[in-house]
């Protein structure tokens, strides 16, 4: 392959005018991206690729259709991945625990929907076990290499999906998302983690985590990309006991946006003053864009964190999931494994307990919509290296999500935008969150954000063999 | 007292309309409920009564309002009674439990709305104790005497609420209803049992029984009464978490009405010929209102109510009363310490996976509203005798509630009315139930179906010493 091919730009915009020029063709596209998948050997993005000629047969199909046809689908010729714990016929399902593979005959609806707008599967991705974990190495399948630094994490549960954007293998990744995993990966890989309302996106054909409250979540380059392709993914699915029937809110975006951060003594950066620097600039910026309210109190966001990864959940989790815990639980990762066993001895007096009390935090965190549109928070309050994570699974497992593990539970919509560079050269990132359904208006407000850091997408900043390089 | 005064109709036009004319007067209402409540003696309707100077206070200082005063005050003057678990600045709330007893400063929302109204409190009823049965026979505080037959069941848990209004000691009662204790009490004293749609009426100051499917329900002599208080204490509550914003629908009826009846098979009336018949009589009467379909598939209801009451809610009633269970076991009543108990080894997993099967369950009872309107259901198959529950008190409480307890799980309203006399005596009642936030609607369908069956009022037919008498 030539260094030109290595070149080409996945953003959608720019791909999709690349087609319609004339100048590429979705076969180039899929002979580039498997090309370079191949080229980077084990880089722990892939738990299955796409076989070549079926790639290249797809590609081909759709390069047949009519000028007409091709109008109709737009995804035309646009490359994704699809986190391993989401079903598409052909690969199998592993949510990286080998001994739990089945072989789906069907894809989820999601993928369906994707390939239905003319979109091309690459393959499924690596991902912590049971998307249980923020951290990426929770995986027999290797850890997803940062493109930033390889020492680092790549954050999870969805590493492989945000990875295989930042590195521009695809335009844009399926993940799934219960306390953080379609969010902290996109912070520590420039890339962005849009993560919808609940209910949104059929959960048919995924892996169970917390059912009840994981969504289905998209990473792109940027948020118009992300937003294009939730557009698409998104729909009432009767066969979702979880689906919700409720429309969108529209997307007219307030003016001034009235944005609010938490106080300042519940924002923690473990120390970590580049990250500290970075939200402060971010910060700074939104006042540019709107106004900026600085003491929202956090307390009901830090209590639902709790909820969800130390108390009653961690039983919908286990319950998801007991057949093989039973089965054969030395096939999980030994913390996974920890973890989930950990859920066995809630009883159900307090996961109703637990249930109340979450709704009654979500009354205390609805009144704080009258006062601002959208809650800015860094997406993780620090990034960690692998062999730190190797050190302290759980702890610090948890505190990566400080700023993530509360969203579902408060039935918020979420979007992780990229937020600059630390002077090690690690990428931070804000999350912009707002009530259920404003998930276009947050979109809208999310992508002006992005906008406003005049950051390099994805890994181009570091990895100039992709993409255009940095801006 | 005087024969004249025992003859005072409460149902609501017939004593407004007197009040209007002045051959009535407040205080002489209340001197009259609390004479007829003091010549009963023993009845076990009351677990307390309000002092006479009290009510008489009450009843004075609403005389005193002008003319103006009292017409903005829909309930001027109207007796009400209130189910024990529901507090009453005043009066000690028990549930039926001595050892539980609080003396509450403030009314609950709902009672605080009649009081606004101008509705005068008589007194705290007798029920199963925390709510739990549809017998009306767990109670320290006696059996609520079945004014048809007093060898017969009041039904419970709500078992003085209904009498209290057949017998038109009040003019309406506030129950509650899990799984059908604000509706078989209802059929079994032969009074209307409006069930709202969960969430509409303030739960804040009413012991929990299963907090996140109860709701407070209303008992009267006729639908429009039973509506008309309905309209007054519903209003969104923010402290309560269970609490929902979502407007009710537009109440206009739709023509033809298409009822629906189970499929005969699911039809269970425990060998009782006489509910039978008079089932079948009431389905011919639908006829006459309107479509009739008679092969409702009754699957996913019975699922529910196993949920229900063999299944994973009782954790959430253990875990309400969790507290009193473990500190004074034999403060509780047998068979409700038994029951309780039997949810403190349900599993969180259990828990989650019960919720999420009722949310499937809930998708298969969405499609029937295509095609019908109303579900039409015997509120229950049989009534039984207090020494037959006596000897059987666990299995022939739950087939009561064959019928009814599936309705709050699968998040529906109903209203329960009555439908004809065995040839016994005994009353037998129907329910209607339709889908979430249609009660107006479901209401005006309710009045016309019980006007159709012309039937005297509450305790009327055989206790001629209230109200105005059979019809």
């Amino acid at each position: 392959m030539s260094t030109a091919q290595a070149k080409i730009d996945l953003e959608l915009p720019r791909l999709q005018a690349a087609y319609a020029a004339g100048t590429l063709t979705p076969s180039a596209v899929v002979d580039h991206v498997l090309h370079t998948i191949a080229s980077r050997g084990a880089d722990g993005v892939w738990i299955s690729v796409v076989d070549r000629d079926t790639a290249l047969t797809r590609a081909r199909r759709l390069e047949a259709l009519s000028a007409d046809e091709r109008a109709g689908l737009p995804l035309w010729g646009v490359p994704f991945s699809v986190k391993d714990c989401i079903d598409t016929a052909g690969l199998p399902t592993t949510s990286a625990c080998p001994a739990f593979v089945y072989h789906p005959s069907v894809d989820s609806p999601a993928v369906a929907r994707l390939l239905a707008a003319g979109a091309i599967l690459i393959g499924k991705t690596n991902m912590d076990q049971f998307a249980t974990g923020l951290v990426g190495t929770r995986s027999p399948y290797g850890v997803a290499r940062n493109p930033f630094d390889a020492d680092y994490i790549p954050g999870g549960s969805s590493s492989g999906a945000a990875v295989s954007v930042a590195s521009e293998l695809v335009s844009f990744a399926l993940g799934t998302d219960t306390g953080g995993s379609g969010r902290i990966p996109a912070a520590f890989n420039n890339v962005v983690g849009l993560k919808p309302t609940r209910g949104l996106i059929s959960g048919v054909g995924t892996v169970p985590a917390c059912r009840s409250i994981e969504t289905v979540s998209v990473f792109a380059l940027t948020v118009p990309d992300a937003r294009r392709v939730f557009d698409i993914v998104r729909g009432f699915d009767p066969e979702d006991p979880f689906a919700r029937r409720d429309a969108l809110k529209p997307d007219a975006v307030p003016s001034p946006v009235r944005f609010g951060i938490p106080a300042r003594a519940a924002l923690d950066f473990f120390g970590d003053a580049e990250s500290e620097r970075l939200f402060d600039a971010a910060v700074r910026r939104l006042g540019t864009l709107g106004s900026v309210t600085t003491d929202i109190d956090y307390t009901p966001f830090a209590e639902l964190n709790q909820l969800l990864f130390k108390g009653p959940w961690l039983a919908e989790r286990y319950g998801a999931l007991r057949e093989i815990v039973a089965r054969e639980p030395d096939a999980l990762f030994p913390v996974t494994r920890a973890i989930l066993e950990g859920g066995r001895s809630i009883s159900g007096a307090d996961v109703f307990a637990g249930q109340q009390r979450c709704l009654v935090l979500r009354r205390q965190i609805e009144r704080l919509w009258q006062d601002i549109d959208v809650l800015v928070v860094p997406t993780a309050g620090t990034i960690e290296r692998i062999e730190a994570i190797a050190a302290d699974p759980i702890e610090r497992n948890f505190r990566l999500g400080t700023y993530t593990n509360f969203v579902n539970l408060a039935d918020l919509a979420a979007v992780a935008v990229p937020a600059g560079f630390r002077a090690d050269g690690l990428p931070f990132g804000i999350s912009l969150i707002a009530p259920a359904l404003s998930d276009h208006q947050l979109a809208r407000v999310a992508a002006r954000v992005h906008e406003s850091g005049g950051l390099p997408l994805g890994a181009r900043a570091v990895d100039p063999a992709v993409g255009r390089g940095a801006a």
